[in-house]
């Protein structure tokens, strides 16, 4: 009876014709042009954000989302998600249902369809509430050639946004902060964004979203990823006030603070006008600024010109990540 | 470096080349007869087995299986596996190791490639050892119709092999059993036996593999799906002796105990023969009996003709499934 119910939660939440939840299987198409021209892209999370429910989103919209943004750093296009659900013996209906009707509204914002998905249920305390790992598919269009190893000399550094709000409105909503604040989550799809920048910008070589770990960590990957260093200017980096002086008060650093509504572009330094002209005219995009350029120096590292005048390396995160934010 | 450990583990247990720990994305290829004339087929599970390795099989053993088998029921020919680990903090590497190296093993036995993981830990106490989520991503050739809702009167129902074997073995490393067994789980991938099985009756109408809830939840819910009758001949379901003993001293039905390796083929009467023998011929199969036919009749039962010559309904399982048995 347990798993009916929850198979109905589900059903009446994500109601598509490709969910059969009679069959263990869905049979999908893809378009004509991923057929011909294409690559067929997939990604894959598992998600055990603690708490479920945040200040800005959900366990639900941060599956869907994560997922259809990892299919986007390749320049694909998502098409499909799959999802599979853990949960803990005892948690609410009422709770379920809120995130399948977050996670449905998420993929309709992304225009996805969840065409397959699984429940399992653990005994009371074997668990953490909810577990939802996400499976995307999607398709990279001919030609796309973007990836971590594409960064080049004298391409410039873009973040869509402001920094850090994922990772602080978390800690909020867990009480790990002794103040109060208005800190919401950037948790969003951000696919249909990526596909104007690449009409507006072609040639875009490196496409990340900073989560786990920040900005700091996403860029010292591509850094190693590409053989190359980054050049960052502090004062050009977008942090909302709050967000700052929350990571102040904590001794967090919001380089190394985790975002789950931001991409790192980087590109030739000719076309970077036009991606954050497309930015600017997008509310998702709208805080995007020039962080840096990439150079040509074997030493791999990231280099930030700090307010204060001085340089500083910024390293991989040597300590423990924040854990359980995504 | 917990996380770069756990990614050493799977990127040397799984190497191929297109499982790139790098970005969070891997593009991959379909076969051009999929692309022209088939569709795409993906279906996800989340296992949360107890415990995580039994006699004949383990959670990495089983999430392959589990997964290849769910697309091979489409009649489809699964490719490529997503996977991802929910690690509770303090599980051993050694353990890690073992079941990724089994993970392997078993995508090899069925020729597919795992191309994009993810591995998240979470705190002692807030899960249970493993939990995996797979997701297969494959292809169904053109024209090929099969699903729970094509069985047809007259069809004759096949099961490839003896039931119970699964459930029996993992209540046995449970120590749930009050004395000592050999069986061993079946757990298999069926990918290839089923195509074997489609070449020699290309109109087979239904594929179903009876895991949780066994045969006789499998055979209710396609009753229900095709609104027909079933009727089973219980001298002629193959039941291991041992798994027959279990059953009757711990008071369960081997009709209702789980299965990880087998499959229920639902095909018209004049390609039976030709199914079974196919069957026979091979390891996997060798077992596999005609066990009953599909009757037109509106109350969609499953109707057993009993050892002792009566008539009994087989009803959907009334009480609690064996929990976390998959």
């Amino acid at each position: 009876m347990t798993h009916d119910l929850i198979r109905d939660i589900f059903q009446s939440s994500f109601g598509n014709p490709n969910l059969n939840t009679f069959n263990d299987f869905a049979g999908v198409s893809l378009p004509f042009e991923a057929k011909m021209k294409g690559k067929i892209c997939v990604s894959t999370d598992a998600h055990i954000i603690n708490p479920i429910i945040f200040p800005g989103g959900d366990i639900g919209r941060l599956a869907i989302s994560g997922t259809v943004n990892d299919i986007s750093m390749s320049g694909g296009i998502p098409l499909y998600i799959t999802s599979s659900f853990i949960i803990e013996e005892g948690l609410s209906f009422d709770v379920l249902r809120t995130i399948a009707i977050s996670m449905n509204t998420a993929a309709l914002e992304a225009k996805v369809q969840i065409v397959a998905g699984d429940t399992k249920v653990v005994e009371k305390g074997k668990a953490d509430k909810l577990f939802i790992s996400t499976t995307g598919i999607g398709w990279i269009p001919e030609g796309r050639q973007i990836g971590g190893e594409m960064a080049q000399e004298g391409d410039v550094i873009i973040i869509s946004g402001t920094i850090g709000d994922h990772g602080i409105a978390v800690l909020a909503a867990r009480g790990d902060l002794k103040f109060s604040t208005t800190i919401q989550s950037d948790v969003a799809p951000l696919n249909h964004l990526i596909q104007k920048i690449l009409e507006a910008a072609p040639h875009v070589h490196v496409l990340r979203d900073p989560t786990r770990g920040g900005l700091a960590t996403s860029l010292n990957e591509i850094a190693l990823q590409s053989q190359v260093s980054i050049n960052l200017e502090e004062d050009a980096i977008p942090v909302k006030p709050e967000v700052q002086a929350a990571c102040e008060m904590l001794g967090f650093d919001p380089l190394y603070v985790a975002n789950e509504g931001k991409v790192i572009i980087i590109l030739p330094a000719n076309e970077a006008d036009a991606a954050l002209q497309t930015l600017h005219e997008r509310p998702l995009g709208k805080n995007a600024e020039k962080i840096g350029v990439v150079k040509k120096d074997p030493a791999k590292r990231v280099l930030m010109q700090t307010l204060i005048g001085g340089t500083r390396i910024v390293d991989m995160l040597a300590g423990e990540m924040l854990p359980r934010i995504c």
